[in-house]
């Protein structure tokens, strides 16, 4: 995978929300609607919230990657209703965790950084 | 100061920059050259060189914002070389104050971001 998981200072949104979805579709939470709304709220807090087409556009890069695929199924217990579910490809829990290996290195290069800021110009 | 900080989600480059200046300055680390080459190798170790265009825009923008001015003056112990020296505004101190004491809000929002990521995908 050679994208650019980082501008050269931080890492990127779109490598962050990456992260999650894999980790989301690892715990099983499979279906766009929810992923997206888990996601839009799970960093409020922290004053942070992702853009529907910043979490498309990831999810979109992990089916280009040809981590996950989508597959639009019957939501349990609806007759009607139809949702797009995310599953890994064969290959793709192997590509994930790769790249969830680097991603995990990035992040701590990344906390190192702000903690050196933070030492560097208030203590 | 009403510039953004952060892209909504990660503080701007830009903004990390000024925060450095702004404690070099305070340290008297003065003239450009010395400022510039001194960021250039600050992170290197943490895989981060800020480009000189980066430098530059973040000390212009501390000059726009009133908080530094700069002056040609001869360098110490040189008869003809002339270098360029930021010093604060008479107002630029408190104001350099105020900016400080919101990246360090700043900061430690990313440090909580970034450790929250660490946590929920990687324990």
């Amino acid at each position: 995978m050679s994208e650019q998981i980082s501008s050269g200072f931080l890492i990127k949104q779109r490598a962050f929300l990456k992260l999650y979805l894999i980790t989301l579709i690892e715990n099983k939470y499979l279906y766009g609607l929810k992923l997206r709304d888990l996601l839009k709220d799970e960093f409020k807090e922290l004053g942070f919230q992702p853009k529907h087409p910043e979490i498309y556009k990831a999810l979109h890069d992990l089916m280009e990657q040809g981590i996950i695929y989508q597959r639009k199924e019957k939501k349990q217990g609806t007759v009607y209703q139809e949702v797009v579910y995310y599953h890994f490809t064969d290959e793709g829990r192997e590509k994930a965790s790769a790249y969830k290996k680097l991603l995990k290195h990035e992040l701590d290069r990344c906390i190192h950084l702000l903690q050196k800021a933070v030492k560097d110009n208030f203590y």
